[in-house]
C-alpha cells in the first residue's frame, strides 16, 4: 500500500487528535484533553426555533445546492460585527464561509505552498495546523513564544527566508493560552510591513475573553496580504462545521474560492441559514457572555487546583480567555511518559509533543482544557494529574 | 499575486460550474444546466420531524464536535443497504462519511496522486472531477465512451501506464447519461484484475433508475483496490453536503481518514444525525420512488421535445436514470458559440467543453439537465434551444 500513497499524504505526521477525542468519549476518564466547548455554548432551543423559521421561510433553499462563497446574510453579519469590533473596513465579499477553520487552514496552505517554501509557525502551535501544512511539504520555520508574544529575533531571521505565510494565534493561543500584547502586535507588523508574506491570524477564541481588553489584529486592515480566521464553533456549534476566512486581497480570495469549490463545493447551507437566523433573532452577545462567565469560572478553578495540588516546580500560564492553559513540568517529567500514568489514574491531557513541528528529546509540557469538565471534575482531574506528576518526579 | 500561488492551485483549469449555478439562479432563464435536484426530493416535513427528534433524543451531541469517520448509525445504515442491494459484504468500518462526493474525490486523489502519475478518466467526464484531480498534476489518460461502456482498446492501453486510479461513473454517467452494460462491466474488471490500480466507481445517481435493472458494481467485492462513492445529495438533500466513500482496503481507509481529518475534521454531525433518524423513521424507498417517477416523466418530456423541435442532424442519449442527457450537434455548431445565443433566447445548458480534459477544437456537444425544470419549462426550453441551434446551422 505504502508505495501507492502520495507524498502529500505521507508527509502528514501522526495525529494525536483522533485518539484523544476517542479517549475523551470514555465517561470514566476526566478529560482535560480535546478542545470541546461546554454544551452550554450550544443555544439549542434558540437554534431549533431558527430551524423552524428557516424551513418555514426559506423552504427548499436550505436543502438545495448553494454558492461556494457562502450565504450572503451570514457574511454580511460577520462583516458588520468585525467592522464594529475591529474597524477593519471589510465587506461581505471579503468573507468566505468554510467547513470549520480546519478547512480554512487546508485551502489557504494548499493555495500558497510549493514544496520547500518557508512557512512560519509558533513553537508550540495548533497541532492540526502542523498536520495540515505538512501536507504541502514546506520548510517549517518556528518562532518561540513568551508571555508578551513571539521571539522577535527569530521572527526577523525567519522573514529573511521570504516565507509564503506566517501562521499566528495571537489571542489565547492554542496550546499555550498566551495572548500577544498590543506592543508585540505592532512589532510583528513592523517586521512584516512591505513584504508580500501572508499573515494568517487564527482567532477561534477571540470572542471568549474574560479579562483584559480586546486588542486589534496585527495585519488586517493595514498589511495587504492579511487573513483572519473565525468560527462559530466556540460560540454556537462546532458540529455544524462553520468557520470563515476574512481576506481583503481580491485576487487571493478568487484563488481560495477555486480551492474551496474543489474541496466540497460549498459549506452545508442549512447550518448557514440557521446561524444567520439565530444571530438575527437572538442576543448573540448575551449568549457569549454566558459562555465567558462559565469559562472564566472554570479557568479560575483550574488555576486554583494547580496552585493547591501541583509540586511547586511545575509552572503554568494563566489565560485571559480561550479554552486552554499550558503546563511546564520539570525536564525530567516527559509528557509522553506522564500521559499513560495519568490515564491510569483517570485523567487525560494532550502531551506537549503534539504541538511542536519537531521535538526529538520529548516535551515536558502539556495542554490542559478547562471548558468541558465540571468544577468538581476539574479539581479531581488536577489532583489526579498532580499525583501522576509527583510519582514520576520521585522516580 | 500569481507568483505567490502554489502550483497546485494554478493547475486547476477554469471552472464553469460556479458561473452556471449563478446564471441558473436568474428566474427569467430556463435552466437546463446545473445539476440541481428537484425540491420534491427534499422530504422537508419528515426531515424537520427528524430534527426535532434528534435534538430531543441526542441533545448536545448533534451540536458538538464528533469523530472523523462519521456517525456509526448512518454508516451502518449505508452498509446494510448496499449489502442488500449489491451483496458486497461491507461493514460500517468500510465507510467514511464525506462532505459531499466532491470532498471524496479531493481526498482520494490527494492521497494517491504524485505529480505525473497516470490517472484514467472517461472522455467526457464529470467536470468537477477534472478540476479536482488536476490539482495534483497527474497525467490524464482519457478513454472514450460508447452506448455500451468505455472503449476497451483505450482502457487496455491506459492500463499499460500503470495508472494510480481509474475514475468511472458507470450508472447514468455525468455528463452523457450513459450506463455501462453488464458485459462492459465484466470486461473492465478483466482489464484491471490483479493490478493495484484503484478503481473509483462514482455512483451519485444509482438510486435514481427509471428503466432497466440495477447492475452490479465493477470492482467492489472482487477488486481489492475498489472504491464506491455514494451520496444523499440526490435522494434527500444536497445542501447538507453528506456523501460517503466505501472502501474495503483498511490501509487505504486509514490514509483517507488522515486526509479527511486535515480537510475539515469531520462532516457536519447535525446532518448525519438527521439523516440517520430520517431513514429509520421513514420509508426511504417510497420517497426515492417519488423522485424516480418525477424524473422519468421529465426525461421523457425532454426526449419528446427534442424529437419534436430539434433539427434531425442533432442526436442525443436516452438515459435509463440519473439527471442528465447528452446532445451532439453537427460539428459546425460549437457549444461555446451556441451557449450565448441560447441564453439570449432564455435557456441555459452546459457546453460539452467543460467535460473534456482537453478539447482544443471546441465541443459540439452539450449536457442537459431535466430534473429541476417543470414539464412546461422543459418543452419551452428545448424549443428555444432548437431555435438557437437552427440559427447557427443556417449561418
Amino acid at each position: 500500500m505504502e508505495k501507492l500513497l502520495s507524498d502529500t499524504i505521507k508527509a502528514i505526521p501522526a495525529s494525536y487528535v483522533a485518539e484523544i477525542l476517542e479517549a475523551a468519549a470514555d465517561p470514566g476518564i476526566i478529560s482535560l484533553a480535546g478542545g470541546l466547548p461546554h454544551p452550554l455554548s450550544f443555544p439549542k432551543e434558540d437554534l431549533l426555533a431558527s430551524i423552524n423559521r428557516i424551513i418555514e421561510t426559506d423552504g427548499d433553499k436550505v436543502f438545495q445546492y448553494s454558492s461556494t462563497q457562502g450565504l450572503p446574510a451570514l457574511r454580511e453579519f460577520i462583516a458588520d460585527r468585525y467592522n464594529k469590533k475591529y474597524n477593519i473596513g471589510i465587506t461581505a465579499d471579503d468573507i468566505l464561509i468554510t467547513s470549520g477553520s480546519q478547512q480554512a487552514l487546508d485551502i489557504i496552505s494548499k493555495s500558497l505552498t510549493n514544496k520547500g517554501d518557508a512557512v512560519v509557525v509558533e513553537n508550540p502551535t495548533y497541532l492540526a495546523a502542523i498536520q495540515i501544512f505538512a501536507q504541502y511539504q514546506p520548510e517549517f520555520v518556528t518562532i518561540d513564544l513568551n508571555e508578551e508574544g513571539p521571539d522577535f529575533d527569530q521572527l526577523e531571521a525567519a522573514m529573511k527566508k521570504n516565507p509564503k505565510f506566517i501562521y499566528l494565534i495571537p489571542n489565547f493561543q492554542n496550546p499555550t493560552g498566551l495572548t500577544y500584547t498590543k506592543e508585540a502586535r505592532d512589532k510583528v507588523y513592523e517586521l512584516i510591513k512591505g513584504t508580500d508574506t501572508f499573515l494568517i491570524e487564527d482567532d477561534p477564541y477571540g470572542e471568549i475573553r474574560y479579562s483584559g481588553q480586546p486588542l486589534p489584529y496585527i495585519g488586517m486592515g493595514r498589511h495587504e496580504n492579511s487573513i483572519v480566521l473565525g468560527t462559530f464553533s466556540k460560540t454556537a456549534t462546532p458540529g455544524m462545521r462553520i468557520g470563515f476566512i476574512i481576506c481583503k486581497n481580491k485576487e487571493f480570495m478568487k484563488a481560495l474560492m477555486v480551492a474551496k469549490e474543489c474541496a466540497d463545493l460549498h459549506t452545508n447551507i442549512f447550518g448557514q441559514y440557521m446561524l444567520a437566523d439565530y444571530v438575527t433573532h437572538n442576543d448573540y452577545d448575551a449568549h457569549i457572555e454566558r459562555i465567558v462567565a462559565l469559562y472564566k469560572q472554570n479557568a479560575e478553578a483550574m488555576v486554583a487546583a494547580m496552585e493547591k495540588y501541583f509540586p511547586e516546580e511545575v509552572t503554568y500560564t494563566v489565560p485571559e480567555g480561550g479554552m486552554f492553559l499550558w503546563v511546564t513540568f520539570p525536564e525530567k517529567v516527559k509528557a509522553m511518559k506522564l500521559a499513560p500514568k495519568a490515564i491510569e489514574k483517570g485523567v487525560i491531557f494532550v502531551p506537549g509533543d503534539a504541538f511542536y513541528v519537531s521535538i526529538p528529546e520529548g516535551a515536558h509540557t502539556a495542554r490542559l482544557n478547562y471548558t468541558n469538565a465540571s468544577l468538581e471534575k476539574i479539581d479531581e482531574g488536577i489532583k489526579k494529574l498532580a499525583d501522576a506528576i509527583s510519582e514520576i518526579m520521585a522516580e
